[in-house]
């Protein structure tokens, strides 16, 4: 199945000049979503994973959905101030300014294996802040998966310490 | 298994006087995770639904999980200016002013049969504009699925029009 078919491209979204590519279209669709879900638990069975950490928000669905095929539990990361237990923050920088994420201390074990899934791999900035977080654990980071890397924008240059799979590149 | 003791109460969050139920307990915990979406799986099956329908952004944990369970599609309900395409949008009240949610109107058929789900149901505020909202694409609303009911703010009132089931209820 050709998934690249089943994404939306959208011009000028969020922003003038920005070709936002729309996941909507692919998860509405019971043979794509289905089919995208199997792929990823393929690249991430037979590793001992024993929680999915989620970006949020889009990299809740397939990260739950993963969470349930792998038989893991599952970890948000969320944005500042959603989380009501005590938290570990990392900041991470934007084009312009800084934005920060969170998760619970006591949401991982030393001795968890953990994949880190989000929905999109960009400039990689996300996700790096991610992998910071969850070594603040003791966590091994088993494997860092998405839907979708924008090779152009070269983000898996952050990433070099991990075993990174992308299920839809576009170069 | 008793859920309700891998639920963490937090006092005084988000506001001083609130009990916050927190999930994320319930969810990093590979047995009460998989029992949870294993129950909230039988009380959907069955019942012929082609897209589960997510409300942001904890309901998109369980929702994405259930649509990989059932072997349907993915829907996000997702607040104001984040999804790219034509929407469909809906205000309701919340206890000082409104909010809104949106979702994309092509991302439901007439002839879909339709799963809302979303984590908690509290006054019911958001659940029933999200019902509202897809009662515009003309689809059927087959079940409404929480994983969590404050059955005393008496939300289910709102939903007398559905079939409406809750995993955990507090009295």
């Amino acid at each position: 199945m050709d998934l690249k078919k089943k994404i939306r491209d959208v011009p000028n979204f969020p922003f003038e000049g920005i070709i936002f590519k729309d996941i909507t279209t692919l998860l509405k669709d019971k043979e794509s979503f289905n089919y995208a879900l199997e792929k990823l638990y393929n690249s991430s069975k037979n590793k001992g994973i024993t929680k999915v950490v989620g970006i949020e928000s889009r990299g809740f669905i397939f990260g739950g959905a993963l969470a349930g095929r792998l038989g893991s539990g599952f970890v948000p990361v969320r944005k500042p101030g959603k989380l009501p237990a005590e938290v570990f923050s990392e900041e991470y920088a934007l084009e312009y300014g800084t934005d920060k994420i969170e998760v619970h201390k006591d949401a991982v074990a030393s001795n968890d294996r953990i994949l880190i899934h989000d929905d999109l791999l960009a400039t990689g900035g996300t996700v790096e802040a991610a992998s910071k977080l969850l070594r603040k654990t003791g966590a091994e980071i088993v494997q860092i998966s998405f839907l979708i890397e924008l090779g152009f924008l070269n983000g898996r240059e952050k990433l070099k310490d991990f075993d990174v799979f992308s299920l839809i590149t576009y170069d």
